[in-house]
């Protein structure tokens, strides 16, 4: 069956349902090129405009995956959960919690994603470990993960296709900010990997894509729908994303607060969602226990070992992990310091991603190259109180001018007023 | 200055206002190539879901009207005041209308249009009579006016290439429905003529592009608007377009029909709406004595001799003219009888229009050869009273498998009811 591109974009123009034929021929036809660029752009334009209702999301969900491989780990006993976070500023969570869940039985087969604009990316984070490899073909992804339960690695080009060249176009269309669209591109991916489970952890906030809880809200039972109509057992915890997660934000320093969490320490955040989100994969994979059990695996070291061994089966050099201090750090350093006495109002998670971003920790274009060193610690967060020149952060950097011009934005991200304010609440709400 | 193409496309999708700057430096870069058809695509959706404000729009259509050349014909002392109609089934208003009143002392450089989808072109109508062309050179096309005050052309390449670029890509991509963008894409070509006036002839109703009133409205308030802010008087007549104009449909028979009108003959209504729309383009272009001068152009035969004398001017064969029988007549004959007793309630314009277009009128494609003798002579029309068995049309055609596909729907075409009903008020309002 073939069908009319210009009719299906006048139906979606005028609010008219897309049957799941039309939605498959067109996802299909788009990705062989027999549908061109132009065509799809104004079709996305009108998904913007009018949506997608829970069935077109269903087919075109379906038909982006469909496009490429889809993985199949049903010869590994133990229940396959992952995890997806839609990015934050300091969000190393994935990092402590896949050895954490696989330490206690969970299979995690993990494809992240790298640094884009103002937040980090979990593939970078993991390269500051030297000669960590995440680009892995498809039998070495499933040995590693046969053999510790537990994978992290790039999303290989063989995975929903669809998605790569939908979303360079939607990159270039101004046809991002949209919720099905955006729901089907992560879900299309997370759906390949052969999953009985997964957690979506769901940012909100001024440093989130989704600065709106409505529409976080809305993305969030968008993705669990689309999850659980396909058969996998779906949870997403709705996050606050004010201001930085953790201390640590950039990519070598990233990789040391995690170390922290797996070694029993680091900061409270960090520790309360990894195990929030811990507790969730248990549950998915139907693991008993819960915190205490996550707990048990951080005491007797097991999941940092699970750390270090699958470390080594990417070819990493494992006594970065054993000791934090050989990590890279950037050469220079320089003090963001508190202009008056009084308490931290704000930390703007957006300016803090957006300079760690531009001093090196980030990529601004896609072929940007990533400086593992560069780094800033966030020393004073939302409610601590601060007595005027006490350090509020302190910056790793390779490049005096960069950081010379970063400065007075780096500057703006802290509010010190006179009154406590309670640090937003972490957790806000889980959906499904 | 340049701007980023994703910023604006953006902030179109938002609903936030572009700066005249930035339409004309987006519209200069989409007809140099630099903005690709796939981002221009995505910026046309956006327009038909937010829009443009009368200051978007006035700098839209500047913008496509600068791609290319703007005539001047100030040394020419009569006033040039030109028609357009948004398009119609019969409506060859045009072929009367431009002799009777450049016969008054207006100056007409008339660009016409061809036949797409249901629809006729009155270059295509022209056409039929043998040798006349309508693709002129500029030198051409002021000489023919300075000569005969009058001229009936087709568009040339070098008028608003910005506009036949962004056209063709609207056509493809589901964007053509945006009274914004219809507006500026008529507009900017009839302001590239050097007008000093402009009628305009907006239809509405099943047979019109707009079916709606309303929509009809604000399609000809947008374009009076645009035309005033550029210093061209323009005036519009909203005119029904339910059932066929006059009783011909078709090529040579609309030139037939057009020939009766200056002969002091023809349809009522035909005649109605030439008078009413010569009525606005004399006092357009400051000659005084309305429907009377009209009436005395065609009764001292000096309306039909200006149109002898410009097919002269275009190579063409005005013998047709003083014997409109020598025009081409398809060799197959049909009639559409009356299937009851009583009184013609619908006679669809759309759907004459349409098998017109099947039967070799028209063009279904751009390359479509039209078949000038092809015709529907509409003999009965709202309100008229029939018998059964009596003939509602007569057909003429080329091809008898194609009639026999299309008569079902041509008998669609007519209602029969047992009471009158009034056929539909031909002008329904001016504006402007």
């Amino acid at each position: 069956m073939t069908y009319s591109v210009v009719e299906l974009i006048e139906a979606k123009r005028d609010g008219r349902r897309l049957d799941p034929d039309q939605i498959a021929w067109l996802i299909d036809a788009y990705t062989r090129g027999v549908v061109p660029d132009y065509q799809m752009s104004a079709m996305a334009m009108a998904i913007v405009w009018r949506g997608l209702d829970a069935d077109e999301l269903a087919a075109w969900t379906r038909a982006m995956l469909e496009s490429g491989d889809v993985l199949d780990f049903s010869h590994i006993p133990a229940a396959k959960v992952d995890k997806h976070s839609t990015g934050g500023v300091g969000d190393k969570i994935s990092i402590p919690l896949a050895p954490l869940v696989a330490a206690c039985g969970v299979a995690v087969p993990m494809m992240s994603g790298r640094a884009l604009g103002h937040t980090g990316g979990t593939l970078d984070k993991l390269e500051s470990i030297p000669g960590f490899t995440t680009g892995l073909d498809k039998e070495r992804f499933a040995r590693i993960l046969e053999q510790h339960g537990l994978v992290l690695a790039g999303q290989s080009e063989t995975i929903a296709p669809a998605d790569r060249k939908l979303y360079a176009l939607r990159d270039a269309t101004g046809t991002v900010p949209s919720i099905p669209l955006i729901a089907s591109s992560i879900m299309s991916k997370k759906l390949a990997e052969g999953l009985d489970g997964l957690v979506l952890d769901v940012k909100t906030g001024s440093g989130a894509f989704m600065k709106d809880l409505e529409d976080s809200r809305r993305l969030a039972e968008t993705m669990v729908g689309i999850g659980n109509s396909y058969g996998v057992r779906t949870v997403a915890l709705i996050t606050s994303m004010e201001q930085p997660l953790g201390n640590e934000v950039g990519n070598a320093c990233e990789i040391r607060e995690s170390i922290e969490v797996l070694n029993g320490g680091g900061p409270e955040d960090i520790r309360e969602l990894t195990f929030a989100l811990g507790e969730v994969m248990l549950e998915l994979a139907g693991i008993e226990g819960g915190r205490e059990r996550l707990q048990q695996a951080i005491d007797d070291g097991s999941a940092l070992q699970k750390l270090i061994d699958v470390a080594r089966a990417h070819g990493g050099d494992t006594s970065v992990i054993e000791d934090p201090s050989k990590l890279a750090v950037a050469p220079e350093r320089a003090e963001v310091l508190a202009p008056a006495d009084g308490f931290v109002t704000r930390c703007d998670a957006m300016t803090v991603g957006a300079v760690a971003t531009r001093l090196g920790a980030g990529r601004e274009k896609v072929d940007d190259r990533v400086d593992p060193g560069v780094g800033i610690t966030v020393l004073k967060k939302i409610g601590d109180p601060v007595t005027e020149g006490e350090p509020l952060a302190v910056v790793r950097y390779s490049d005096p001018e960069r950081w010379e011009r970063q400065r007075p934005h780096l500057e703006q991200a802290w509010e010190i007023g006179p009154e406590r304010v309670a640090p937003p609440r972490l957790i806000i709400e889980r959906i499904g």
